[in-house]
């Protein structure tokens, strides 16, 4: 899982065709997509020396004292007992130091590859990747509103992904495609990553089966090897907090590690509901279900590679309504950043959160808020980065492209500050002088293009050229944005080869399996 | 200036009157206000000792060797060639070390008094306060649009700020009353903020008469012997950037400064047009100017209270039009931060800035970078906090109550994370075990009240209600609590002898001066 290892380079199974086609693809989709971040900044730290000490004190007496519930697993239980736990009943009791023991062997950093080598990433240590919203079963649009997801929906979204310069992941289930029988739905979702996109995705969580399937499409599309040795999907994993890891949820696990795949391992707090109403208490929780979690991992396969996650909500204690992009967020995961450093595992948090319905200031406020926050918590895998909205129930294709364009805000937050002699810029301060201007300095000049970032998003015209062109709000012009790109949406390359063969694989699971819809 | 000086406690001139009606009034208008935050976490530094060092060497470069120009002001050049600075003509060149020397005599941290002493405030040190939009021409509201302000549109707002549990200041120009005589617009202003509010204000700058009349009306509220010993204004002076200190702004300044009143002294910064494009280079810029300009207040009164300011924004590139919740922004503004801490002055910047012309997701997400960022650069006085809207341009009356209400965010995670043990919450964890629920515990009973912040202005609710309740935005739901409001404000008790010996005041100034428009 190391960086030196060889990218897969569409090694597929040797078979080629269409190259002519695929070379006149490639040459007219080309567009900036941008690197992996690599912060040089420093992370906010809120908690002191004191403070984690007593929270990872208080993590051990929770897995020791209290332990947690590895349900409907025997297998689990049995690998627990091997590696020294107390196990009574489904409740594993896990002896002071040894969770985190085990979770020495998972790796500080990994790349998890794309098919195209230029959009594989890597995860963890000073680099943030973003990926897009996971989840929701509604979608929404500025000329439709608010409707159940369809495949197409989905299709959609990985498109606008695929253009997205700041967007690393095509992601995972960017909405439910709910027109699918729920059972068949992880293979159409993992066609159109692989085929509308080649930026590196997420596998299907929710069923075990659905996992192999996933790693079983993954080595169509990368070879059997390269798959076993490298991570080509990072698939999220949550826990059922408080301290519980549900048979589903390992057995995908279980699934992943084996076969050398990443995972999130994730609590999922609604605070309040899922853990304590207090910070430290939360975060305290929290350390100990990911310790416990990731050491699992690790039991499955020593050396498997796994995200330190925190997905935290605050509530609001009038309606008992989820919040987000607030002040108790912020500090939960923030801290959460810093215990997952101390552990040295990668950490994924954050987000484009909010609760509105609609992309309106609300919308704005709170998800600046998080992606904020995400940053300062040196946060290095985002997940829902882009395009979530109403506390994640509904994937929006305007605010897909609106956080994604704020994301460039992130990219040139994490490069940090430069100091060298261009950038001090003493000629141009002499040539200005008291009372001048910079606008045509030689230093503007030679600097401007790359000087400020800006959106291709909002509007920065004129009151009256705004009015003029109809006084349109930041949603109008998304809309706007959203029809232009899948107007000029271009597949990338894909050899035929591999794309028969996932065809096939998938029509003949399809064959197999009864239509479900529950 | 310190603290532990005696508040006036509304001593004004002996006059009393109207006790029963002023009892009746201060009973029914309690609520909320929140005292200064005092920080409780670090400020993010993105500059290293080496960088600060490089920026506050070329800073004292600039102003020995290019120098800064004091405009049509002999007496400020007197002044400086007598404190050892090399003038020739207009243009001051400060000796390495001179400007920096001459600021320590500026307090690191001052009382701002009210007239109402439970709402003074700290400025400087770990404090932080929040003081409204200052400045545009134009008002907008939900039903009526944009359109010129008038003094009663400044009222409201005053009013609003009254009633705003989150902001510490009644501010200054928070709007322009073009509706009244430019020469005299200074006098109903502080009119307003002394009637209709209690907290503290912010004098007249752009003419040094008004200053005056400034200190006089403050005087009649204080009294005389208050006002020279303490701080009970604090006002806006920009520095002509690039380098050059206006005789308008520095005759302000001067009158302030000798009657120990407050200022910010703040280089007006739109970058690539008054500054290098680049970060280092601005700061340097900013630094020098800053030196130069509190250098100056110390010599006309040492000991005057003073603040570094530092307004900043980016510019599009293609349109030339400044940019708000931008990276640079950011950056230039936490490395301002750092270098105010390091020469030992409370620093002023940021703000919820936004260039929309509306209150819709792009005002959202740039109002909460901008406000995200003033808590990291570890601002201590934040002008413009509330209301600002199309670059500065207009004061918005929605913006105002929807920022109000994200400085709740600020004030708590300013607050720090508690992590006694009834934060650690292990009895809780204890209590609920791994599968429970934390909503009904003993913890949650305990703590829930104080646990979480929550909005008042955004939209908690489940989609169908709110669809139900007519899918409001957030525009929509703000213009409703301003509404609601006006509709319950009460002014504060002001003793009746204080408001008829300003009321005298003001209508003999008014006498004196003929009305002026431009």
């Amino acid at each position: 899982m190391s960086e030196d290892q060889a990218a897969p380079a569409r090694r597929g199974r040797g078979r080629s065709g269409g190259g002519a086609a695929r070379r006149a693809e490639r040459t007219s989709v080309k567009f900036d997509v941008a690197p992996t971040i690599q912060r040089k900044i420093k992370p906010l730290e809120y908690l002191d020396e004191e403070a984690l000490t007593i929270i990872e004190t208080n993590a051990e007496t929770v897995l020791e004292e209290i332990g947690v519930v590895f349900a409907e697993n025997p297998g689990a239980l049995a690998r627990w007992r091997e590696a020294g736990a107390d196990v009574r009943g489904d409740r594993v009791h896990i002896p002071r130091g040894l969770a985190r023991k085990l979770c020495e062997t998972a790796p500080r950093q990994f790349t998890h590859h794309a098919r195209n080598p230029e959009r594989s990433v890597e995860i963890g240590g000073n680099n943030l990747v973003f990926a897009p919203v996971y989840g929701p079963p509604f979608v929404r649009d500025y000329d439709g509103g608010r409707r159940y997801a369809t495949i197409e929906d989905f299709r959609n979204f990985v498109r606008l992904g695929y253009m997205s310069k700041w967007l690393h992941l095509s992601g995972g289930t960017l909405c439910e495609p709910t027109d699918v029988p729920v059972n068949k739905r992880h293979l159409d979702m993992i066609h159109a990553h692989v085929t509308l996109s080649d930026k590196p995705y997420m596998g299907a969580v929710t069923d075990h089966e659905w996992a192999r399937d996933c790693v079983n499409m993954s080595k169509i599309v990368f070879g059997d090897d390269f798959v076993d040795q490298n991570a080509v999907m990072t698939s999220l994993v949550n826990i059922n907090s408080p301290l519980t890891f549900d048979n589903v949820m390992m057995n995908t696990l279980e699934v992943y590690a084996a076969a050398g795949q990443a995972c999130i391992v994730s609590p999922f707090i609604v605070g309040g509901a899922m853990a304590p109403v207090s910070v430290m208490g939360t975060l305290t929780q929290v350390l100990a279900e990911v310790l416990a979690g990731v050491a699992y991992s690790q039991l499955v396969r020593p050396g498997a590679p796994v995200i330190f996650g925190a997905f935290v909500t605050s509530i609001d204690m009038n309606s008992g309504a989820p919040t987000f992009g607030t002040p108790e967020a912020t500090q939960i995961t923030t801290g959460a950043g810093q215990l997952a450093r101390r552990v040295g595992l990668p950490f994924r948090s954050a987000g484009g959160f909010t609760g509105s319905k609609i992309n309106d200031a609300q919308a704005g406020y709170e998800s600046a808020n998080s992606l904020q926050m995400g940053l300062n918590a040196g946060v290095n895998f985002m997940l829902h980065a882009c395009g979530w909205l109403e506390g994640g129930l509904v994937s929006s294709f305007e605010k897909f492209v609106i956080d994604a364009d704020q994301l460039g805000t992130l990219h040139k937050l994490a490069a940090g500050i430069a100091t060298d002699e261009n950038a001090q810029a003493m000629d141009a301060i002499r040539e200005v002088g008291p009372g001048g201007h910079y606008l045509g300095c030689a230093h503007t000049q030679a600097n401007f293009k790359e000087a400020f970032w800006a959106s291709k998003v909002f509007d920065y015209k004129a009151f009256e050229t705004w009015e003029d062109e109809g006084a349109r709000d930041t949603a109008t012009l998304a809309s706007e944005k959203v029809a232009a790109m899948l107007a000029n949406y271009q597949a990338p390359a894909l050899d035929q080869g591999i794309r028969e063969a996932l065809d096939a694989y998938i029509a003949r699971r399809k064959e197999e399996m009864p239509d479900a819809y529950t």
